[in-house]
């Protein structure tokens, strides 16, 4: 089964609506970047990778649509037209990471024709898009290692192929191990706020046909205590050169949660997650977002008019607690800074 | 302000709905104990202490509604509907303790007159009400001296006036505190799946006049890593005699992340929560309630048509996690098991 998360197709961005699934399956056309900002914005388009690749996109559309200019003034708006996409969302390293190789395109691409410079930022974007799916292939392969026959894995959020190109991070991983005929059930963090779980991993789990059960997220606890768990894998949304990851709210306390039980907790995430910039986890801009996704179950009011709410998107996972990183390269183990470094270096 | 949860009116029984609630105030009057029940299993009515005097007012209706029969007829009769009645929800101790306290009164008041009887059973349920607001402002005089000026607090799910008579167990404790001047500031878990934090406790709070702010279950663990939440405090819906609690279900979660973050970790119950015949929490039945409970929010569907769910409404916290329990009696530290033999035993 594929999923279509993000196409190029007829000088347009493609992607599927996250916000509309399960009940919908429907596809969103962006003819600007503006239009893809706003897709990155209100979660049509989420998912570390996938915003990676949509902001890609965005900023190819973005030079698509612009009107013939000299050079310099053309590379100018180009990367005026990346700063802006760049500020769709804060806290997902991929959505920096391609609008650099993007801007990279655009600085060292040696043609006086317009037109030329277009179609490789066009290409560009298309292969970021591509080279996601064989990312998250080998990430599979590699990871799927760690999976035995049997296993009772719980995931959070939805690190799948939506939150790609396709095939997905830590999804992937589970994808890769029930190819190789593993028996697995997967327990799925609804993950509250916005739903993620419930419905997007439970919409490709039931799509693949592995065997899953939909929990709410204070349930995962209570699991683990029952010896209902063997395996955690989640994905990432930054990591820093020591190994600290930045992943949906509540990965944090599922890790803490892990330790206790002694369960192995796994990251599964491109080597395009990793900043190498940052040392540790401590300076990832958490994003926060509208109280409206806390007070509201899909427009469906829950709490009294006006309360106040605190709603950061993420949180961060200290390395101490992640028993390995599954990248494209293979499984990394504690200490990570010396495989990241390795790693990013190559 | 006085919260009316559970009243007894010209011969009825009048809850206040918190299935409506936040979004609407209104009463539901039950005229049979069947009705009573209803109102028990669907959550109209929920919270230990409030189902316990549901429990004892619904069988003193039954009472009530009974004709005319000869005194064995009626006390066998009245059995029935309080085993009825205990069928209603599993976990909750308070329930069974009411019922018995109920029975009590039937075999042991010495009449010839069903009517006499009645009024007796009656006056029973009553004083089960009265005597419950008077606990909880006992145990919220001894729990209060646990808050100090200043204190963030977290809790979960409704302990409330709203899961009482009135007044409330953990928001009992903290309600003393802030009567006492004291500046606290709630955060309050939105505690799903029934989402009682975001419907009932912030309601509450609002109404109090208690500073407080609104967060998902899984936001818990990041507060506590950024060293937001000095104390915890929760009810309970049945102890065991060594002091394992079962509470709704996210408790035990927030108890291991408590000790991870070297945060106190309070219950707040009745006596009438603690089962002194369990002498664990390894055999305190867990209930678990419908998939729909999770796979939608008041009708509006998150998850795929046709997933699986699991869905148990309390977990265990071992005793080991506690901090203290708050009684009428005053504070238990640990070991448990003297203070609680102590305390029942009086």
């Amino acid at each position: 089964m594929t999923i279509k998360t993000i196409i190029w197709k007829n000088n347009a961005v493609v992607l599927i609506d996250q916000n509309a699934l399960p009940l919908a399956e429907k596809y969103i056309t962006c003819k600007s970047y503006k239009e893809v900002i706003a897709c990155i914005k209100d979660l049509t388009v989420r998912g570390a990778p996938a915003i990676g690749v949509a902001a890609a996109m965005g900023a190819a559309l973005g030079a698509l649509n612009l009107p013939s200019l000299s050079q310099d003034k053309f590379r100018q708006k180009f990367l005026t037209i990346c700063d802006e996409i760049a500020q769709a969302r804060p806290t997902a390293r991929n959505l920096f990471w391609a609008l650099e190789r993007m801007k990279k395109v655009s600085d060292e691409t040696k043609t006086n024709s317009q037109r030329h410079l277009v179609k490789e930022l066009i290409h560009e974007a298309r292969l970021i898009c591509s080279d996601d799916i064989a990312i998250n292939r080998q990430m599979g392969k590699h990871g799927s290692v760690l999976l035995a026959d049997g296993d009772n894995i719980l995931t959070h959020c939805n690190a799948g192929a939506l939150a790609t190109a396709g095939y997905g991070t830590a999804l992937g991983v589970i994808r890769a191990a029930h190819e190789q005929g593993k028996k697995l059930h997967v327990y799925v963090d609804e993950t509250r706020p916005v739903l993620q779980g419930a419905r997007l991993t439970a919409w490709e789990l039931k799509k693949e046909k592995i065997p899953h059960t939909l929990i709410t997220d204070n349930m995962a606890g209570f699991l683990m205590q029952q010896g209902r768990i063997d395996k955690i894998i989640v994905g990432a949304d930054r990591i820093a050169a020591n190994g600290d990851t930045a992943n949906k709210i509540g990965t944090y306390s599922l890790a803490v949660l892990a330790k206790e039980h002694g369960i192995p907790f796994y990251i599964a995430a491109p080597l395009s997650t990793i900043d190498v910039s940052l040392k540790t986890g401590a300076r990832i801009p958490i994003e926060e977002r509208n109280a409206g996704e806390v007070t509201n179950f899909k427009g469906v009011r829950s709490a009294p008019e006006g309360t106040k709410v605190y709603n950061p998107a993420f949180d961060i996972t200290p390395a101490r607690l992640i028993s390995a990183i599954i990248t494209e390269k293979g499984i990394s183990r504690k200490p990570f800074r010396a495989s990241i470094t390795h790693c990013t270096k190559e």
